[in-house]
């Protein structure tokens, strides 16, 4: 065995992941150890309660509840407890106290990473956070460190696991929404209050964090536009089908050019966390199941796709302990830490300058000149027409006809895309706005 | 503009990558000294002819022939000339004179990789070949750090862009491999002699590379298992498709477990390119194209893949940038760089002890007891069978009948398989072995 300098390692939280890390911490300690170029202690386990019961036995000596005392005098700061506070003040104080940190807490990252950031750079610490935005999928490094000599013009990402479960099954089975989400409750995808996943909460902090690392720019979580899966039923499942689609929950970071009100290039970004339209031949399209994946669009590097589990305790801690290694050979190393940079500070665009194709599905009078009204006010709305498929659904009460159109359109602007659906909506023809869908990734 | 430090890059080489690397660093200059901490000066451009036409117009006063007196001096060194000599007396030159090298040369890593690393890790100079591996997919970094807390149990890569383009072309359109090649010389996507493509060298060095990295073992290139495409016609791609597979040129590293002449775990490795079936349902069936995907099932973080472009003149610049930022961080930063370990330094195994499963096709006499005799023989070889299906194809040229039998085995030993069948081969039923196929990723 070489003699390896050993570093104290602190571990906040026992939960899922941080159970997982604990037992390969000690399980694989000799393999880390020579990959790491040091020894990795762990000093101890901080928990809210120590008989509280785990996924992984852990030795009783290990656990505590004194974590501000465990985090004094250590090289390596495992944060993976979760939440705003007191996770916040404890990564500050290991900053402060000399540590490297690890954590996997996209919420406290998408809310407070600049003010986690800022005070490492004031000490030349380093922060790192591999499982925060994709689970064990490596993205943080290949972003900040394999595309630095690139530029990245588009990140599209299923970082959500259980509402990509949901929407899978509800392609694969034609099975409403609900159903699904109770089976996903029952086998453990999706919690008892699945809000934070099927309203795009979750997709938002990864989306927030990707985006300020790809892009340069601190992208506050409200400047997130977020939409969850909510509204979307098998009729329109079965409709993308159809059409050759697949309804995916997509985060999308975007660099936007020729920006009238924007940086001097005219370069700003758009951020926005959505359901949408892709065709079943684009990679995204096969991600099954609870998988995520991230697709990235560089000016060099051209097409990139990341694909792995996006959750799970084992999984995730993977990829903490991969930042664990990174942190404990740069600690060995000396130097200091790659800051995160905000150079670029681009401007983020509200939602109503983004422009997007979009599938429009409604419920007309089936009469003559019905087409011709709607595709007068598409086009006095600015919005292109660039497929149209009409469908008999017979009669209503009224006795008069019904038709279903769908309506594909060339790219245009969310803002007269939205005013137009309104106009439709109120043009007389129209009995019924069934769907928008923004179509991604063509 | 902030005043950085300016650090001295040479590049070594200007054909399709370098000359897309030397336009890079130039167009982006600003950018990436924001990225590095670093001004990234390019000193010059050494190339064997200085008039040679170029894909990209490079300033008549960069370029020179003598590489020596160029890497003088220089903080980076960039080896893109490819091939063995002079770039590994380069690039040992560039290292012993301080410098932290970045190269995209499989060739030389493959053969020399050891040398190049040892003479980097006595002065503690770093190296850098993300591009050498799969192009622009970044797959160096997430092998190197972030699975450094995990275990690679395998990794099984479509990485040479050339046969993938012929295979996927086959399967779409039902080709031959003689048509394709011709059409993919003509677009430039094959070169007038394909062998180190078709017949897996290429492929083999790309494994040699990824598995040395993955295992911690030091792979020669001759212990690399290697079959090409050559053998693959029309006949058994549409058998595969038929049966639900695609065959796909694969670079299979696999750590085995129970060897018994092997290291204390019993642990030791394989390496090895052939053509396989894969299920159309597996993430690498849906690698279409000219691209390169790379599969990893890891310990703890499951199954992830790394896609994208495999080869091509700008999207490997990127990969080469992304190593050239990461060098000048380090230099700015300081420290020894993280040498490539060849600690596990684990036994690699003949083929002969690789198990698999196999498709075998062989068409056989159309009587009674026949297929008793074939399936007596597998038996006897210890070779068990999961499947057969058996198709008459009419009578043969003595006026008896013959059948095509495909049978799918269950895990076998290769020796085991291959002594099975060429006794199948000798047994006096069979008239013909169409082709024996391993099947991956099951």
């Amino acid at each position: 065995m070489t003699d390896y300098r050993r570093l104290r390692v602190a571990l906040l939280g026992a939960g899922a992941v941080g159970s997982q890390v604990a037992d390969l911490l000690r399980r694989h300690a000799d393999e880390l150890a020579d990959r790491a170029g040091a020894s990795l202690e762990l000093a101890g386990i901080a928990v809210r309660d120590v008989d509280a019961p785990r996924d992984v036995e852990l030795p009783r000596e290990l656990l505590t509840t004194d974590a501000e005392t465990l985090i004094v005098g250590s090289d390596i700061v495992i944060e993976l407890m979760g939440g705003i506070e007191p996770a916040r003040s404890y990564l500050l104080q290991a900053i402060n106290s000399g540590a490297d940190v690890v954590t996997a807490n996209k919420a406290l990252l998408a809310t407070h990473g600049q003010e986690i950031f800022d005070a490492a750079d004031q000490v030349g610490a380093s922060v790192y956070y591999e499982a925060a935005a994709a689970g064990a999928i490596p993205i943080i490094r290949p972003l900040r460190d394999s595309l630095a000599g690139d530029r990245v013009h588009r990140i599209m990402g299923i970082v959500n696991g259980t509402t990509n479960y949901i929407l899978d099954r509800m392609d694969q089975e034609g099975a409403e929404l609900a159903d699904v989400l109770a089976d996903a409750q029952r086998l453990g995808y999706a919690e008892a209050d699945p809000t934070a996943d099927v309203e795009g909460y979750d997709a938002a902090q990864k989306a927030a964090i990707l985006a300020s690392l790809a892009f340069h720019t601190t992208v506050p979580l409200d400047a997130v536009h977020r939409e969850g899966i909510v509204g979307i039923d098998k009729a329109m499942m079965d409709a993308a089908r159809h059409a050759g689609y697949v309804i995916k929950l997509l985060a999308v970071c975007e660099r936007l050019t020729g920006q009238t009100d924007a940086s001097a290039a005219g370069e700003a970004i758009s951020v926005r966390v959505y359901p949408a339209l892709i065709r079943r031949g684009h990679p995204l399209a096969s991600v099954h199941g609870a998988n995520n994946a991230v697709f990235v669009q560089a000016e060099a590097a051209g097409n990139l796709m990341f694909y792995g589990a996006g959750a799970g305790g084992v999984q995730t801690a993977s990829a903490v302990l991969g930042d664990v290694v990174s942190a404990a050979r740069r600690h060995i190393a000396g130097g200091v830490g790659v800051g995160e940079s905000t150079r670029a500070n681009l401007p983020i665009v509200e939602i109503g300058r983004v422009v997007t194709r979009y599938q429009i599905t409604l419920e007309v009078d089936d009469r003559p000149g019905v087409l011709a009204t709607v595709a007068g006010t598409l086009s006095d709305g600015r919005v292109s027409i660039a497929s149209v498929e009409q469908t008999v659904i017979g009669d209503d009460e009224e006795g008069t006809g019904s038709a279903r159109l769908v309506i594909g359109t060339h790219k245009a602007l969310e803002q007269d895309l939205s005013e137009t659906v309104q106009r439709l909506a109120d043009s007389g023809v129209v009995e019924r706005v069934v769907s928008v869908l923004r179509v991604e990734g063509d």
